[in-house]
C-alpha cells in the first residue's frame, strides 16, 4: 500500500463513495475520515455499506486531524473548502470536492455564490479538449492542489466539447437539459427531497441562468471552443433515481453533417474512461452506475439545424469521487486509471 | 346517466384510463369493452385496478361490437384506426386517442409514419391558443369526429403556446427535452421497458428529429404563432416513473423580458385545466398524477437570450384519457369539466 | 353542499389527502385548514396538487380556528389530538385520524406510548368483522367522535378478520410482514426518509414487537376472533414507493382447507370498498392508489398447516383520510360510499 | 491471468453480473460468452454497461463453444443446465447457476418442477452452518461441479441458520417473507414485469407453498438443524427495485432469549462475505448492491415467542453471480475472496 488519504467530510454521499472507491484501490489506504456535525459517530451509522470500516469513527475536520497523510481529499460543502484548504502542508496532495477552487473568473464566483474568490486550482477533467487539441490531462501530474469538476459540470462538458473544439458546433446558443438522481442534493434534510416527493415524480429546479455550475460549464466550454463567449441555457430535472444524471445538449451545427460524429470518435478514442457508444445505441445512467465512466452518443437533427449530444454519467462516481481518484492516481504518477471501476451495476 | 361509451382497445394503458374516468363520470356510462388479442380475457386480469368492472369480459374490436352507442373511443395502435372507424355510423361521436386523424399534411403523415394519411379531424386540445386568440376549444361543440392529441404534444404545446401566440418568444429555434413516465410506452413488451432496466435509469428515445409527435408539435405551434415554419429540436427521454409528462421547452427571447409571464396568465386565467403556477413554484408530475390538469411556469434567461416554459401533464390523463373525455363533454354540449379530476393524487 | 369540514394538520400527507378527496365530495366542502409549524404558509406550498385551494393560507391550530364547521378532522402527530379535541363541542363531529383514541387499554397504551391514556372513542373500521358476526359499522352512525384506524393496522386487520371470526384459523400464532411506502411516515425530515436512501432499497423498522400499531391490531383480532389473546409477529419494511401497504399475514390452519376461503367470500361478499379478488388474482398496490379500495387474496399452504392472506391498500386513502370521510358519511347519515373513490390510479 | 471462465447464458441478467465480476477479477479471465435465441447479437446490445466488451458477439450455446476453457458458468433457465452440462468434459470446474443440480431429493425435484431429476452437485454456500457446526464450506475445495443457490434461497438459509445449527429457534413453523428486486425473473418478456406495472407496486407471487425455491430452503435448513423435517411458510413479493432481496424470516423461540444473538455472532464472526450487524442496525438491501455481501441482523420478540432474523442481499451478486466466483474460488484453490467486492454501491 503506497499513500494514505484522509476524507473529510467523510458522513456525505461524496465521502462514502470515496471510501467504497478507496477500499478497491490497490495502493491508496484509507486513513483518517472526518465531518463536522456528524463528528462522533460511527461511520457505519452514515454509511451501513462501508461493512469493512464498522469500528471506524468520524473524527471533527480539523487541519491537526488530517495531518500525516499523503493525500486529502475535501468533500465538504461549496464554501467551506478554502479556510481548511489554506491549513494543509503545501506537498500534501489536496482534492477538492466543492466548488471553492473550481472558477478562474472571481467576478463569475462572486455572481453566483455570492462571497469571496477563493482563487482556482488545476482543474481535475482529464479527458477535456481544448481548442488547441491538447487535453486537461497534461495540467495535472505532480499537481499538489486540485479542483474536481462539479458533476453536471462533467456531464456537460464531456458531452459537448469535441465537437466545440472541432468546430462543428457553435457556442452561441448551447441548450442542456439534465435528468438528475437525488444524491447529487446530497443528504440534506430538505422537505423537497423527502423519498414520498420525488418516487413518481420529475420537477426542474434553479430554472432559468441561476444554477452555480453554468459558470463552470462555461468555462470548460470557452477552453474546448477557444470561443471568448459561451451562451448557455442550463436546465435541471430531478427524476426518481438515486444516482445518475442525463445530459441533453444540443448546439447549433456550424459544420456538414458529415462531419460531426468524428469530432467524437477522435476525441475519445484512447480515453480509458469516456466512450462513444456504437451507433444508434444511446445512454442510459444505468450502465455507469457505480463506474467512473461517460458514455456518450451524438447525432445530427438537420432539420433542426441542431447537434444533439447525450452523456450519462453516476455523479458520484465519474462525476465526483471517482474523478477525485482518477485526478489523484495522476498527480501521485499512478496509472491513471488504477483502481476505478468501469462496468456499471447493471441492471 | 345520458350516453353510453365503448371503448375500443381496452385492454392497453389508455383504455383502463379511460374506464376509470368514465366510471366517476355522472353522466356517462361504460358501454362495451373491446380488445385485439386480448379479446375473451376478463378485463380485470388486465386492469385489476377496474373491481367494479370485475365481471366484465373483453369483446374482439368490430364495429358490431362496437355499435349501439352514442360515443365510441379508439385507444388502438397508431395506424388501426382509420379502419375501423370508416365503419362507425356518422352520427356516433368517435374520438381517437391514436394519431391516425391528427395531421392536417398528408406529406408530413407519410414522411413520419409510412403509410397512407387517413385525413384528419377536429383536434381535440381545447386550450390551444391561436395567432389570433381565439382558441382551438371553438372547433369541437357539435363535432362526430375528435382526434385526441398526442401526449408529449399537448406538454409541449400547453407549455409554449402562449409565447408564441403573443410573440415574445420566436418560433424558429425551439428546444424540447422531455422526462417521460413509461405509460406512454404502452403495454408492447419491449426488452428495453422492463422494470429492470428502468428503474435506476434515465434513457433518451427517438433523437435527433425522428420522433413521430415532432410534426404534430409544429402543426400546434404554427397555428400558435401564426408562422409558416416551426423549427424544433425534440427530445424524450425516459425515467423511472410510471405516468407523468415534464417538458422543459426554450425559446428564443423575441420581447423585453417583462413582458413574457404576461402572455401566459392571459392565456390561461380562465382554464379550468390548465395553470400558471405562482412564481417561482415549479411543475412537478407528482402533483398531476391522475388529474386531467397541465401545471405550467415560466421565466426568462436573460443572458441566454431565451424564455423557459416548463409544463408538467399526466400523460394517460390530461395527455390522453382525460383530453379525451373533455372533449367529449364539449362535443356533447356537457359541461367541459365534468367528471374529470382536478387534483393529483400526491405524494 | 351541506356539511363544512376543517382540517386541523393540513400540511401533511394526510390532511392533504382528506382535501383532496374533499374536493371531490358532493356534499362536503373545505373550511379552514390549519398547522402547527407551517401556519402562515399557503397551503399550496405543502400541496401543489391542491391547485384549487391556490389561495388558502394555513392557519394556527386552536379551538378558535376549527369552531364552526359541522366537521372537524384531526390529522395531527400521535399524542396532539386529544388536547384539542378536548376543546372542540360535543356536537361537531372530530374524527381523530391519529392514535390518541383508539385503544381501549390503558395499559396498553402506555406501554406503547409512554404517556397518559386519553380515553377511546368509537373505532371507524367499518368492516371489520365480529366474533358474533356484527360489524364496526354498526357502531359509527350518529358518533360525534371517532378514532381513525391506523393504516398498517387496517391492512392487517383487513386481511385476516374474516378467518379468525370463522374460525379457521388459529390466533395464537400469527405473523405479518408489511411492505410499505414512504408516506406513512410522514413529511418529518429524517435522514433515512430522504430519496437517495429509498430508491433502490428495502429495509425492516420498529422490528421485535415494539411497532405502536402492534397493540391495536391485536384489539381488532381479540374481536374478530373472540380469543382473550392474540399472538402476533408483526414486521414493517420500508419498500421504494411513496404510498400503499402490502400485508402478508399468516395464521395456523384451524380448520379443513376447503372451508377457508368460503370464510372472506361470506365476510365482504356486500362489502363496496373490501373485495376478495377472483381466485389467482394476487392483490398489488398498484391497483388501489388513491382509492379508499382494500384488494385481498386467500390461500392455504397445507404442508405449512398455515393460510396465507394478504391485503393491498393506500395508506393515505383506504388507510387514513379515506377512512376518515367513509366513517364520516355513516356519522352523518349520508351514504356510506358517498365521495369516495375505488379506481385505483393504475398503472 | 489464470484461468479462462465461459459463461453460457450471457445474454441474461446472471450473465451480465458474472461478466462485470469476472473484468474485475485479478485471476480469471473472460472467455467465450454465449447465448440462445440472442446468439449473434453483440453482448453490448444486452449490457451496455460491459464497455470493455463492446467487441464481443455472443456464440450460440453448444459444448463445441464451452470447450477450451478452465472453468464454465452456466446462467440457463432452469431445466436447461443439465444436458449441456453432460457434454462438458470431467476436469473442467462446471457451475450451474440454474437449479437442475441443487437438490438432492429425486422425489422434491419431480414434485416443485415436474421433470425428471439430473441428480445433484456440491452445494456452493459456503458459509452454510451444518448441524455439527461444520460448514458448507469443507465441500468445495477440488470440486469439478458445484450447483450455486438460488437468490431467495441465500437470503433465507443465511438469515436463519445459525439459529437452527445452535437450538435456540425451532424449525417446525418457519415463515419467511421476502422483498424482492425485479432482477431475480430475469429478462422474459411478461406483463407484470414491464416497469409501468412495478413501479408504485409491491404485490406477492407464488403464494401457498408452490414456490421453487422451497424444498432447496428446506434441504439447507435440515443440514442446519439436524431435524428430519423443516416446515416452512414462504412468501415471496416483487417491490419497486431492481436488485436486492430482504428476507424477514421467523421461528419459535426454543431457548432463552439471552443466547440467541450468540450463535449468529459465533457463526458469522469470521465469515469475510456475511455480517451480523451492530445491535440495533437493520439491513437494507442498498447497502449491499453490486457486493457479495449478506448483511443480517437478529432480535427476540418474546411477547410473540418468535426470533426475527432479516437478511439483505443482492439477488445478482451474492445471490448468484458473486456466489459462483466464491465457490470457483474455493474450487480452484484461489483466496475465496479474491476479485469480489464487499462494498456496496450505495445511496
Amino acid at each position: 500500500m503506497g499513500a494514505t488519504v484522509a476524507i473529510a467530510g467523510a458522513s456525505g454521499y461524496a465521502g462514502g463513495e470515496l471510501l467504497r472507491l478507496l477500499l478497491g484501490h490497490p495502493e491508496l489506504g484509507v486513513g483518517t475520515v472526518t465531518a463536522h456535525s456528524k463528528a462522533g459517530d460511527r461511520l457505519i451509522a452514515h454509511h451501513p455499506q462501508l461493512i469493512e470500516l464498522a469500528d471506524r469513527v468520524l473524527e471533527p475536520t480539523t487541519a491537526e486531524a488530517l495531518a500525516g497523510h499523503d493525500v486529502v481529499i475535501l468533500a465538504l460543502p461549496h464554501g467551506a473548502s478554502a479556510e481548511i484548504a489554506a491549513q494543509l502542508p503545501d506537498d500534501v496532495l489536496v482534492l477538492d470536492c466543492g466548488a471553492d477552487h473550481r472558477l478562474t473568473d472571481a467576478a463569475a464566483w462572486q455572481r453566483f455564490y455570492g462571497t469571496g474568490h477563493a482563487g482556482s486550482w488545476p482543474y481535475g477533467l482529464p479527458e477535456l479538449v481544448h481548442a488547441d487539441g491538447h487535453k486537461q490531462r497534461d495540467a495535472i501530474p505532480g499537481a499538489k492542489r486540485i479542483a474536481v469538476p462539479g458533476c453536471n459540470v462533467t456531464a456537460v462538458t464531456l458531452a459537448l466539447a469535441p465537437g466545440l473544439a472541432a468546430g462543428v458546433v457553435a457556442p452561441d446558443d448551447i441548450v442542456a437539459v439534465l435528468a438528475c438522481g437525488t444524491s447529487g442534493a446530497g443528504t440534506s434534510l430538505k422537505p423537497h427531497l423527502l423519498a414520498s416527493e420525488i418516487m413518481g415524480a420529475a420537477s426542474p429546479y434553479a430554472v432559468g441562468g441561476v444554477h452555480r455550475h453554468i459558470p463552470e460549464i462555461q468555462q470548460n466550454l470557452r477552453l474546448a471552443s477557444g470561443a471568448a463567449d459561451v451562451t448557455l441555457s442550463f436546465t435541471p430535472t430531478l427524476v426518481p433515481m438515486s444516482r445518475g444524471i442525463l445530459a441533453t445538449v444540443t448546439a447549433k451545427l456550424a459544420s456538414d453533417a458529415g462531419s460531426v460524429r468524428a469530432a467524437w470518435e477522435q476525441a475519445y478514442a484512447d480515453e480509458p474512461f469516456v466512450h462513444l457508444l456504437p451507433e444508434g445505441q444511446w445512454p442510459t445512467t444505468a450502465a455507469v452506475l457505480g463506474a467512473n465512466t461517460a458514455h456518450i452518443q451524438v447525432t445530427v437533427d438537420e432539420a433542426a439545424g441542431r447537434v444533439v449530444a447525450i452523456a450519462a454519467i453516476d455523479n458520484l462516481t465519474k462525476g465526483t469521487a471517482g474523478a477525485a481518484i482518477q485526478s489523484a492516481n495522476l498527480a501521485l504518477g499512478l496509472p491513471e486509471t488504477r483502481g476505478l471501476p468501469t462496468t456499471g451495476v447493471a441492471p
